[in-house]
């Protein structure tokens, strides 16, 4: 984002620049002094694009202390008028694939042309683990030393649900802070990938050429929900067997129904480590953003989007609350032992648990 | 069946042959005049293999008179000790791929062995048009004629769960009846594969060579679900592309990780028109089920199944009974309507309704 932008933007949420930046300066000493801020300090300091009081934001949002939930719903609520104004990149593949490069010469790629750059990641690794195995900022050392850009490592949490959850209340956070384009990376790794695209605008899938990737990728449905296929590591020796794939994607692509976005996916060669095709992917993405703004499916995307949410956590809760009930998880057992003897059935045990719930 | 099997069977149920023969012939006449038989005259019949009972049973199970629910689940749980002693087959393709001659061929092969088979069918489009579009007896005219043979088309009903539920409990009602092979049939159509895999011990794919047929079912995620690919068609002008084809299929199954089941899935060739490689499909059958009971996977598969039943249930109704009450459907709406205009977040209007409701 331009100095002037970024000014324009503070004004239009009334806050003078000249105020914000002493300030903010005296804040962020204050905040490391004492851990506790008010939620509406937060987010006054969110508003200015302060990246110290976002980390923070996070990290409340983040605890597991119930204490903490409701000023972090506060921080949220406080935010939330002024998100929604990024772009939303989802970026996946498989280990090995080059996201870290990848996302490091496309941030620059960003940043060089004034745009601030937050990276997110959904680990669910990071949920058995019960900590982010990646370490974000050493994997994308030059970009994390970017003022305009903001990295957090993927949080830990009881399940991926949880952790989704959390990412996506700090996608809120990071639009209230000023960045424009907001990147969720992900693993090629179980229901990440759909949790991931359930909550971007557009869709970005790594891929390399050869060693069989290809049928991976198409195994597991998530050529259907790329937006762009980008073929890395297109360099050198690898160049001719990444046309190759190119050309294969292309054909593959072209065998499935229209989407609702009329959009048509389209397959890319670069070269992350030499910055290479980097340029043609923004062009990509701002090609898609314009054509699905102009064609409303944007708009449609994004309330979907919000309706998946809701409902989402709605489910996962209803089923939470039902299985974790202490007579249930005791009646479960018996039923289950009585289904393997064929003394009921899974209905009548399902009907049976389900009234004594009621 | 053989007569002796089928008797030895009777014996142990503890009903004399003799006296069976004549009071089912009896009853049968009866049962045409009247609509209305007590369960337990139900049961006793389908035990006795009579399929004039079988088929009253499934029709009170498939009712959607809540008067006739606990006739229903008396019936099913009067079978249920009988249960258990099929082999459960699933068969799946897309349309054109020649199914019912397929099923013919099949079902032929086995009734020539003596074996007595059932063919139930799932087919999501009957929970929209709210009728079976298939008219499975009509189509499959010759088999249906066997008296070892019992054909039924797929229930309608309002959700794919609910026909879903239907067709498995028909299958209780089927193994007491004493049939050896049930098959369930369904198309290839969203997420009919996962439900009748769920179901079944041993899932078989039909494919036809070419015409970009293989991608769609890896896209699908079916060929990680299947285990044998079956490439019907394989005959004439066709057959060299088949065998490509089964080349191709071969070297992807190859790909994927081992199975909990330690199967590993083959592809074979067949013209179910010509009754060609039906043989060797049910040795594939054979070999499946003996290495499965060997190794214990086929009991662990079969108490999954049921564990799957039983919770998918109990979480169909928990949302079936949350998203249906009138204060949330009212509630519901205007929480959307909040979330679009940015003055709530899904998750915040997500705790809401749940408060409303507890």
């Amino acid at each position: 984002m331009s100095k002037e932008k970024k000014s324009a933007l503070k004004e239009k949420k009334g806050v003078s620049v000249s105020e914000t930046t002493d300030k903010s300066s005296i804040k962020s000493i204050k905040e490391k002094r004492s851990n506790k801020i008010a939620p509406s300090q937060l987010i006054a300091s969110i508003l200015n694009g302060n990246i110290t009081a976002l980390g923070k934001a996070i990290t409340l949002i983040e605890s597991k202390n119930r204490k903490h939930l409701k000023d972090a719903n506060n921080v949220i609520m406080g935010c939330l008028p002024y998100a929604n104004n990024s772009i939303r990149i989802g970026i996946t593949g498989v280990p090995g694939v080059g996201k870290s490069t990848f996302i490091e010469a496309f941030g620059k790629h960003l940043t060089a042309q004034g745009k601030r750059v937050a990276v997110l990641a959904i680990d669910p690794t990071s949920t058995i683990s019960k900590g982010s195995i990646l370490g974000d900022k050493t994997r994308m050392e030059s970009l994390a030393k970017d003022d305009n850009v903001f990295i957090r490592p993927s949080a830990s949490g009881d399940s991926l649900g949880g952790v989704a959850r959390k990412t996506r209340e700090s996608i809120i956070l990071c639009e209230a802070a000023g960045f424009d384009v907001i990147i969720i990376e992900t693993v090629g790794v179980g229901q990440s990938e759909i949790t991931v695209h359930s909550m971007v605008d557009f869709f970005l899938l790594l891929k390399l050429a050869g060693a069989g990737d290809e049928l991976q990728g198409i195994k597991r449905g998530i050529i259907e929900m790329a937006d762009a296929i980008a073929i890395n590591k297109a360099d050198g020796g690898n160049l001719k067997s990444a046309k190759l794939a190119k050309e294969e994607f292309s054909m593959a692509l072209h065998l499935y129904p229209e989407r609702p976005s009329h959009w048509q996916p389209k397959v890319t060669l670069c070269s992350a480590i030499n910055s290479e095709g980097i340029d043609e992917i923004w062009k990509l993405v701002l090609d898609y953003m314009e054509a699905t703004t102009k064609n409303g499916y944007f708009e449609v995307k994004r309330n979907k989007q919000s309706e998946y949410w809701l409902i989402q956590t709605i489910e996962e809760q209803l089923k939470f609350d039902f299985f974790n009930a202490p007579k249930i998880k005791k009646e479960l057992e018996k039923q289950m032992k009585l289904i393997e003897n064929k003394k009921t059935t899974p209905f009548a045990a399902a009907d049976y648990l389900l009234n004594l719930k009621l």
